[in-house]
């Protein structure tokens, strides 16, 4: 039995050894274009950041070898052949053709099963050229090692990123904390980060991304880049960025060329399309990493999702079932997290747009939550967006961010959609508790029970970015509080939570009424009384001034 | 409808809350006998060590308002009665016979539903006063604001804590970090922390506790007591410690005598017996929190859980079925956490040893791993025990210890065992991963591969426990690791893994090999080399060196 594998990152190298494991005869080949393989790319951004020393530590074991050719041969009795781009595929013959990236020399490889793990690149913006001097994507360890020298040499005091996804973001950090570089981050959308967090999530990060001296902006399309021997300018519509240096980073595409070239099915997105067993159309060829489409346990419609995490996952599937194994993958959820300055970030699930956009009945509850006891020194607010199928109460996504312990609840939350759970798992979770670890009646649970009740009993919330004007609005904080921390509309009307139950018939009837308070515990307390006193059609702010206030965190 | 709730903790002011809500024009009066209600009992450690500054922290609600009778008046439309002791139930009639703790005067309410959330009390050890001058119990804030007063005029030098349990070692910490006193630790069990960890997890954080400077004594029952003017004596049959103080922590037994004295059903360990609606066996009569018994939904047997999370939602369970709601709560797996200075204790499910006494066939893994990226600057170990059913392959329980994230891995598995989950589902699982968070290989993911590995592929560990003498020890790491760190035991073998499927045939035939490497991993993957060379029976150390020598965490 002989198995090549064509790619020599996460998902490539965990099928050979897999695979090798389970069959100790089998000659396992890896054939990468690259010099550097088996790296961490996640651990970039920490590199270029200054975080992490030596780009070396992305390269080595827990025990400081690096993973090269001979780390795998000796360790895991696989050959890695590196600096070698596999050019084509013949199906019938089962033979791959490769150029040495040195040498230019062709060489064939005869294959029983074929795994290709061929990642995916850069996607290009167009009329942007991919790299130049002072104009580079950020993919490879190559990348990172250019920029952390340009920084190390004091080359870049303005930069622009192109992209406001995860790399963007970690990127803006990086350029920013250490180093002090000035940070443009631009994105065509409406907001950043739109594939994990709806625009009034991602509204708190950006402004958050302000507070630390990152410019961001949104709604921005990158009209051109003109480059010149000391700087590059970044051409959109609100207005020209002169910069050292700009770093392209508006997301990836699949690397299914070499796939699609020999007749494999490639999907609509660019992913190979792969079976639950990771399986091509080709049963003696298998597929993993970020070069496939995977299915999406909601919608079951096919996504990329790029992360290292999932390519671990299918690469030791590749293996076990070229091993003769019977292991299946996904379909998945798509769980996400990033770490901004001193924000985490986390989703998992659909967010309410995308929820719409598959057809569930989508209704959502917003909560502010302290991450431990809120008598505990070291709590933090965390912020949260629960998305759900109003009519059948199914769990459909979770939204997160805050400098508290945000991953813990989209991790629970994302077992649960994994088991198709309902809004009454959220109640019936039980979380390791202490006051050190979470407060005693978990978020998760707190936003289990604002969900029951807007469905069950008609305690109904508002999206906090919602327009107050023309509404009546009742501001039930203590008067401290609002002395402290005013409300933006002057149209608030100001009755302490513990006078409402005397005060109430004070509210004018003429218009919707919305109630705020802090965190939107109280107010919602007050939409009930409210109801209690026969009046009808008020709603809480969800996630209260907080949520609304990004600059409060 | 006169509802009426005793006891004004977690659990009846909830269940009170939601019943006033669901039922506006109900009477809800709740009645304690306590001065103190609705204060953050799990929060009184950390009021004794500093860290909070004041009692009045636990008993505010974040808006700084005190939590007495007047706020829930205000805030929540419910009379509550302090310093009020039921004496008696008259189930017939629908009484209850109260008396002042005041003045002595006898009062009588009736009821047409009432709650009992009467919660524990301090277990008493024979023949120690349970109060006096320099021996207490730990479990008002009275108790507390004693202590605290003792600490700050200095009078407490010297501490015992009998008791091992969170309490006992959470106090430990409260005495000894901020106001320096040295604190002896005894605890009868053979090891701390019995309903949480099994012995040889519990004896890392036993050596943990002893570096912070606790002197820990197990297998060491309490003797007496002598208290003098100056001090007090406590005897045990490793000796006499004399301490300016003592306190008894060794676990808590359900107030249930109210319960039993009319008639209510009372299970073995002294809880009230409810059905999973949280009505006792009286239906006009329902119970809550520390007082009731629970199921355990992986061995179907009542237990007692004393743990504010739970007496939460059991509370609210309570609240919407007086309202006419249909609302159930558990059975339950149990999880828990406590913090220990820097170290994170938590687990979920049954222990090894108590998966045997409930008749599981029982298999463990082990395993040592980095919370976050491996290369990522704040990475710290934590240190994890699965336990599980070999044959059905249906988890059971998970143990983790570290100064790193060990409560999100307890939190996931626990949402995977209320869903019946098996080894294969931690395979499955999506954790939000970016390298600030997570590893990309999530430890739970890692310790699921090591057990079915060991089950479907014979590659067996064993504890890390074991005693190493008569067995052929082989050591894999390097040897600059070896330098840096030898192993105690003087009959191991050191072969690099790079160098072992060269040097295997070194290895003497004749009695058991045992596998070591600092984590496990790359002793795992030896076993399996050991394995495709036709060596059978050789198993790896499970959770490597650092599990089994605490001192190096």
């Amino acid at each position: 039995m002989r198995i090549i594998v064509v790619g020599a990152s996460a998902a490539g190298l965990r099928a050979a050894a897999r695979a090798r494991r389970r069959l100790p005869s089998a000659e396992v080949l890896v054939i990468d274009q690259d010099r550097f393989i088996s790296y961490a790319a996640c651990g970039m951004p920490y590199f270029v950041s200054g975080d992490i020393h030596s780009a070396d530590k992305l390269r080595e074991t827990p025990h400081g070898l690096i993973r090269d050719p001979a780390y795998f041969r000796s360790a895991k009795d696989i050959e890695v052949i590196t600096e070698t781009r596999v050019e084509r595929i013949d199906r019938s013959a089962r033979k791959v053709f490769c150029r040495s990236e040195e040498t230019g020399e062709a060489s064939e490889h005869s294959y029983d099963k074929l795994v290709l793990a061929t990642g995916a690149s850069p996607a290009i913006v167009p009329g942007v050229p991919k790299v130049s001097k002072r104009i580079t994507t950020f993919k490879t360890l190559h990348d990172a090692i250019n920029l952390r020298k340009s920084l190390q040499r004091g080359e870049i005091g303005k930069v622009a990123i192109v992209g406001g996804g995860f790399i963007g973001c970690e990127l803006a950090e990086a350029f920013g904390a250490l180093w002090g570089a000035k940070v443009v981050l631009i994105d065509m959308a409406s907001s950043i980060l739109p594939n994990m967090l709806d625009p009034e999530m991602a509204s708190a990060v950006e402004a958050y991304l302000k507070t630390e001296g990152v410019e961001v902006h949104t709604n921005c399309p990158l009209e051109g880049m003109v480059e010149s021997e000391e700087s590059v300018t970044i051409k959109t519509p609100y207005g020209d960025f002169e910069v050292d240096c700009a770093v392209i980073a508006v997301g990836v595409r699949p690397n299914s060329e070499l796939a699609a070239d020999c007749g494999l099915a490639v999907g609509k997105g660019g992913g190979i399309v792969v079976d639950d067993r990771m399986a091509t159309n080709d049963r003696n060829i298998f597929a993993a990493g970020d070069c496939v489409e995977v299915k999406h346990l909601l919608t079951d419609n096919p996504v990329q999702l790029p992360l290292g995490s999932l390519a671990n996952r299918q690469g030791r599937v590749v293996g076990s079932n070229l091993g003769g194994g019977d292991e299946r993958f996904g379909p998945v959820v798509g769980s996400a997290a990033v770490k901004i300055f001193d924000m985490n970030v986390a989703a998992t699930g659909l967010t309410e747009g995308s929820a719409r956009d598959a057809g569930f009945d989508v209704a959502c509850a917003w909560g502010t939550f302290t991450d431990k006891a809120d008598y505990y020194p070291e709590a933090e607010n965390i912020y949260m967006k629960l998305v759900f199928d109003r009519g059948t109460q199914r769990l459909l996504g979770l939204q997160g961010y805050g400098k508290g312990e945000v991953v813990k609840r989209v991790d629970v939350f994302a077992a649960l959609l994994k088991n198709e759970g309902r809004l009454e798992d959220l109640l019936s979770m039980e979380f390791a508790y202490a006051p050190p670890f979470a407060p005693a009646v978990d978020p998760l649970y707190s936003l289990g029970c604002a969900a029951r009740n807007a469905v069950l009993e008609g305690v109904e919330s508002v999206s906090p970015d919602i327009g107050l004007d023309g509404l009546t609005i009742v501001d039930v904080r203590q008067s401290d509080e609002v002395v402290a921390t005013p409300l933006a509309e002057n149209n608030a009307q100001n009755i302490p939570f513990g006078e409402l139950r005397e005060k109430w018939e004070e509210i004018p009837g003429d218009r919707p009424v919305i109630i705020v308070c802090a965190k939107g515990i109280r107010s919602a307390e007050s939409v009930r009384i409210l109801m209690e006193k026969g009046v009808s059609g008020a709603r809480y702010l969800g996630g209260g001034l907080f949520m609304k206030t990004p600059g409060l965190l």
